[in-house]
């Protein structure tokens, strides 16, 4: 109980620990990312979504009887109640925006009161069939069913397009679902944690969870650093669109991070995913163009912001993968959520260990002794 | 910036301030409530539902005009979309709990994007359409349309019971609802700002806010205390009855609050409002009851347990107002919803307006280097 502070406003909560975790650690200065014990350079590109799921949840990876076990918990549970499905459905004919869905139909994914397992299998087995069904619907396409007999990160792939990918997009699309799991306390973790230390459902945990992370100033929601690429449109275009926007103050999507001052562990895991899917399957040029991009803007940010240590983030290699793998970046975020899914239901078990409510306090800035006064008064 | 812990673990966040308010203070040693300047004595009993979410959205009463305009806004988005209807319907027939079904409408009640004060007044004004419509599905009844000629809290009562209630009734329920609406940092408010930080919309911090809500640890949630008296039953058993509670060790419901080391005011408020409620309309037999039980356990509990000050606490009244009111007790909990959701939004507008993201830090204590082990070797 040392180091309690009692009255003290910490805006924002900066630097307060809120909780102890064994999921992942962020060493943003050494730009270094651990997730459940595994450096992330690690684990991704390793580790299917399966394997990474039951290692987040029990803290070892699985042998092949409980993997298998898990595979087959999973699968039984992605299809949508038909309610869910009639939800989205009356959603997208009103065009409401893929994240608020997304929300809509957590929040009507439990099932038994008091299983939390069930209640995190069905969250992270269905918000691909969510996400992939409402972007059918709202084309006019009829959702596809989910596909049992493949594994998590295909199948999902196969209910957006209609067809079993190849093995290189499962994998790159895998890699992603990995590198994004889980990434110390964020927000939409904190606002999970928040709600099961009441003793409520995991159900309500990730509904909040996603309604955190569906805002703007939540981080990892690529899209944007993509369209720069797109914009400038040729390497040797880089530099002079680089800087031009440098020098009128603009800022460099897909650049820089709160945290890591080195550069995203994650970049690189994620670059090396989209290598092998552009060269086996997608646009080889956009992916030499990211590239020229990159390497110009890290040089030209070390010129017009020295000592500022802006490095490639997560997001842009994030929406290169996902435009890869043909996914519109109104998905990019949706997608995120159902990789940080795995990380919300593990905190969640790890606060329901604790089982201690998060409750911190507020300071009163009004008035105290108003009195009274009549409506025919005022 | 004083007073910034960085890197300390702080259990439950408990004592930490994590905002500033003007909305409510709470002062346990004292056994004060202030909501928006006003003792809540001095609201309570005095101040409508509609002229409360004034105050707390605007911190001041509202004038005529004012007050006109808000009720007209409240009343035309009493009604809930079809597609939530539908929802709570397929909910009914899966026997679904009230606070699960409120939770999922909640989800569904965003409309424009961006438009805080629209979210809000959604939110306020179908919370009793929500509870009263699934309330009567799940007993097999039709939903009764909301009245926009009734105030707020006549209109909750008229849609659940069919009939536009006497004056007494609709007043001792209002009492509840401003009493209830606001109560400093609890764990609901606390993730609705969390999730409001990163600039989402209301509807997404409302729903994680009743996820919060709907645990057992929060507090506020009446339902045992009355069930206490009627073990109870008469005035004279009141004695024998709680000494073998007290000598057995159990706990006596509606007594003692965490906060509160002297009587908590709302139960002044309450406890005046059930009187007139029962001298006019309900069981005057049960309300001398509840007095008896109140006054012995109150002094038994000054024997049994010296020095901790243990006092009737807010859901002891509650619980007489609302079965009062002919409220069954799985309607307790979503009736405070429907009060608090008038603090939350208030909230929302405070966080909206200081717009800075919460995000604490967790402490990693997990394993640091594992290395990758192929399936097959495991």
């Amino acid at each position: 109980m040392n180091g309690r502070t009692i009255g003290s406003f910490v805006p924002g909560l900066e630097g307060v620990v809120a909780t102890m975790t064994r999921l992942s650690m962020v060493d943003g200065e050494a730009g270094r990312l651990v997730i459940a014990g595994f450096p992330v350079e690690e684990l991704a590109g390793r580790a299917t979504f399966e394997e990474t799921l039951y290692l987040l949840w029990n803290d070892a990876l699985p042998d092949a009887g409980q993997l298998a076990r898990l595979k087959g918990d999973l699968a039984a549970r992605r299809a949508l109640p038909e309610a869910t499905t009639d939800l989205l459905g009356a959603a997208a004919a009103e065009g409401v925006p893929v994240m608020d869905a997304l929300r809509m139909a957590a929040g009507t994914l439990g099932a038994q009161e008091g299983d939390d397992r069930d209640d995190a299998l069905r969250a992270v087995a269905a918000f691909p069939t969510v996400v992939a069904a409402y972007w059918r619907l709202s084309r006019g396409e009829d959702p596809i069913e989910p596909d049992p007999e493949l594994p998590h990160a295909a199948n999902y792939l196969h209910m957006l397009f209609g067809e079993v990918p190849s093995d290189e997009r499962a994998r790159a699309l895998e890699t992603y679902l990995v590198a994004a799991c889980d990434h110390g306390m964020n927000s939409s973790t904190f606002a999970a944690r928040v709600i099961v230390s009441t003793r409520s459902d995991f159900v309500s945990a990730v509904t909040g969870a996603v309604g955190a992370l569906k805002g703007p100033l939540h981080g990892g929601a690529p899209g944007p650093a993509l369209d720069m690429v797109f914009e400038i449109g040729k390497a040797e275009r880089a530099e002079p669109y680089l800087r031009e926007k440098l020098e009128s103050g603009g800022r460099l999507m897909g650049f820089g991070h709160r945290i890591y001052k080195a550069r995203d562990p994650r970049a690189d895991v994620l670059a090396e995913a989209a290598g092998r899917l552009y060269a086996a399957d997608a646009d080889k040029d956009l992916y030499k163009l990211a590239i020229a991009v990159e390497r110009t803007a890290v040089r030209l940010l070390a010129e017009y912001k020295p000592g500022r240590d802006l490095y490639t983030n997560v997001e842009y290699y994030t929406a290169l993968v996902l435009h890869g793998l043909g996914l519109p970046s109104e998905l990019f975020t949706p997608t995120f959520t159902a990789s940080r899914v795995v990380g919300w239901t593990a905190h969640c078990f790890e606060q329901r260990e604790l089982d201690r409510i998060i409750r911190p306090q507020s300071e009163y800035v009004g008035a105290q002794d108003r009195a009274w006064v009549p409506l025919g008064e005022r």
